[in-house]
């Protein structure tokens, strides 16, 4: 007899998107002429740069013939593509090998199958508010989850708790939803906890292409002491518009070592087994982004979405509104007016204004009371956006004294 | 402190096609001179249907413009690719809703990922000779794996065991590497057992497209009582040329039901949980397979494949060897010679002939003693090496008696 994974059933049921479109959907169909402004989703606006484009055809092209076709990819990574991407690290001042690089379809579906290399009885500690899947992923394994709380009064960067018994240790920086960004004495505080604690961190860095200020790490392997306690997960969805093309990369440390097992190693048996690699279209395409001409395209893109950022910045710097993020990550995260609590601001101003946020509620018990607003809307909805929310902002605030 | 998966240190290293490539390095520098003929591999040699690589390109210049640019897709699949799918299993008489079909990235990557929706603690059944991921992805998880022999008495197709705690079934027919594949009446064992005892089969359909006799079932749900056991795991690698380009679709009833948990809930559950789905441009690419004119391509390079199978199948029966497979599959499966193990074959073949096979014993205890030719191969090669080998066996065979 067939037994069901039955940890599925402790799982919460996620409505946050789904409730967002209900809503959404309500308000079009009673208000059919009214704009709206679409600064919820964390998805991009841009299409893909140029020189993707034309590095995508020209692979297209290459399978059309028998002479260039490829088949099978090596299950890591292609070779071209794990260099390129190791020959980027040393850009910044990290260096690693290219067999410390794998290639992934993307940051989502690596931060669920990288859970494979550990014991079901590792605790996940988790920083709250956070991204639903690290939670849920560490429900379906039956593990026990340490809830990490963050607030007002550290930033939404919290530090490493005393004595707590942390296995696996998630850090977003940048963070989504929160948009804080751990500089680099923050960030070695939890290495070394890390360390000392014999924990592994897996390090989201799905964000780190938006990071600007040199004081802060675009990657943890820029600290002291990573490469004996971190996993980096990365993405190119935010970083050059691959959200709905797929390709990722994750970096483990060959000195990632925990009970004479190497974590490397271990990931290297896992992929030759159950995958047979990233398509090689999207390799190519990938590749071309880490090209002087694919940098300098991704940039003019990032740049703005910042822009987008800075306009909502300003809005609320100008009614006075307290937030974070926003100048180096593309999430801008408001604390709400004390009226109301998550999702009543999001109906108050959906449907006073057209704009469409995500309610904090929906990133863990942490979030209520706080508010996500997206930098990947386009420029015009954005300015528009940003100026009607500061008009009522300042005006909620006046009717509140 | 964090405890590695320790169920990693029960595998075994696999050297197969490492040994093979090793073995043919050294062959070549040593006769540098000599033609090699290359029907080992399990990957396709001819290129990617031209209705796919219009459709590619199509979708690439989608990606360059943003008002037709696609960021994230459905986490279960593009509806249109869903909707195309369920339809073309209607064409061969098996009724599925588009809800019941999960595009993937293949069915090697979906072989692996599928098994998070079972507990630990069950069994997983295993037809010996087996492809080798089977193995180990259940010893990853610590699964105990029943090994069900089978061999020339039974044609390589077992029948279910009495009296065996069979919890996860796993078929391939037309069968990885055996070539051999199930007929109705035999399925219908294997479904009957399945719902009996309460077991779930993964049915793995990658080869479904090289079979041509009515008589063979080309998916498991054309069997009675399947929607009520069985997950069919497909793949247009082989069908379609997609090794390197990458899609797969997975079929799960909705009526696959155990202890009331219900599976195609689960794997909804879990895709959005551990994706952001498939790449558009590739499933854009799928969807052309499914056209009439994509239908029409891809049997043209089937037959080439299906040419070469009967080539080799052609030398065999002159020779008078024993071999399964080569009908309705791409894979012919021979007996040795008596004085040689299958390693010992290799050598002899590559050192007499150039020509490069894969040894059974690769495929675990039961592959023994016997040989996987691949139709995957160019016809040129195929044909020299077909003729060759014809020869090479009859001289054998004489210099046997």
């Amino acid at each position: 007899m067939t037994i069901p994974n039955k940890n599925y059933a402790n799982l919460k049921d996620s409505y946050l998107f789904y409730n967002i479109s209900q809503k959404v959907k309500a308000y079009s169909a009673a208000h059919p002429d009214k704009r709206l402004y679409r600064l919820g989703i964390g998805d991009v606006s841009l299409p893909l740069p140029e020189v993707v484009i034309k590095a995508l055809h020209e692979a297209v092209d290459e399978q059309a013939n028998k002479d260039t076709f490829h088949g099978y990819m090596p299950e890591c990574g292609a070779p071209f593509l794990r260099k390129t991407i190791a020959t980027h690290y040393a850009t910044h001042g990290v260096s690693i090998n290219e067999d410390e690089v794998f290639v992934s379809s993307g940051a989502s579906d690596e931060l669920g199958d990288i859970l494979d290399l550990f014991d079901k009885s590792n605790t996940a500690l988790i920083m709250e508010p956070a991204y639903p899947a690290y939670v849920d992923a560490n429900i379906m394994a039956g593990r026990i989850i340490i809830h990490l709380p963050s607030g007002i009064e550290n930033g939404f960067l919290p530090e490493p708790p005393q004595n707590a018994k942390a296995d696996i240790i998630y850090i977003c920086s940048p963070n989504n939803p929160t948009g804080a960004v751990f500089d680099r004495k923050k960030l070695q505080k939890w290495v070394d906890f890390a360390n000392e604690n014999g924990s592994v961190i897996i390090f989201d860095a799905a964000y780190e292409a938006f990071i600007e200020d040199v004081v802060i790490p675009r990657s943890i392997f820029e600290i002291k002491g990573a490469k004996t306690c971190a996993i980096e997960i990365c993405s190119l969805s935010k970083t050059a518009g691959f959200t709905g093309t797929r390709l990722g990369y994750t970096v483990i440390p060959k000195t990632l070592v925990r009970q004479n097992m190497n974590f490397n190693d271990m990931w290297v048996r896992n992929r030759t087994t159950k995958t047979n690699g990233v398509s090689y279209i999207i390799q190519k395409g990938a590749a071309a982004v880490f090209t002087p001409e694919g940098q300098k395209q991704i940039r003019d893109n990032i740049s703005i979405y910042k822009n987008n950022a800075k306009m909502i910045m300003d809005a609320l710097d100008k009614a006075g509104v307290w937030y974070t993020g926003g100048k180096n990550s593309p999430y801008v995260w408001m604390k709400v007016p004390d009226r109301f609590d998550s999702w009543g601001f999001f109906d108050y101003l959906l449907n006073e204004t057209g704009i469409i946020g995500t309610p904090g509620a929906g990133f863990g018990g942490c979030g209520e009371g706080f508010f996500r607003f997206s930098a990947f809307g386009t420029p015009e909805d954005t300015k528009e956006a940003a100026k009607i929310m500061k008009e009522l902002l300042i005006d909620l605030e006046v009717a509140h004294k």
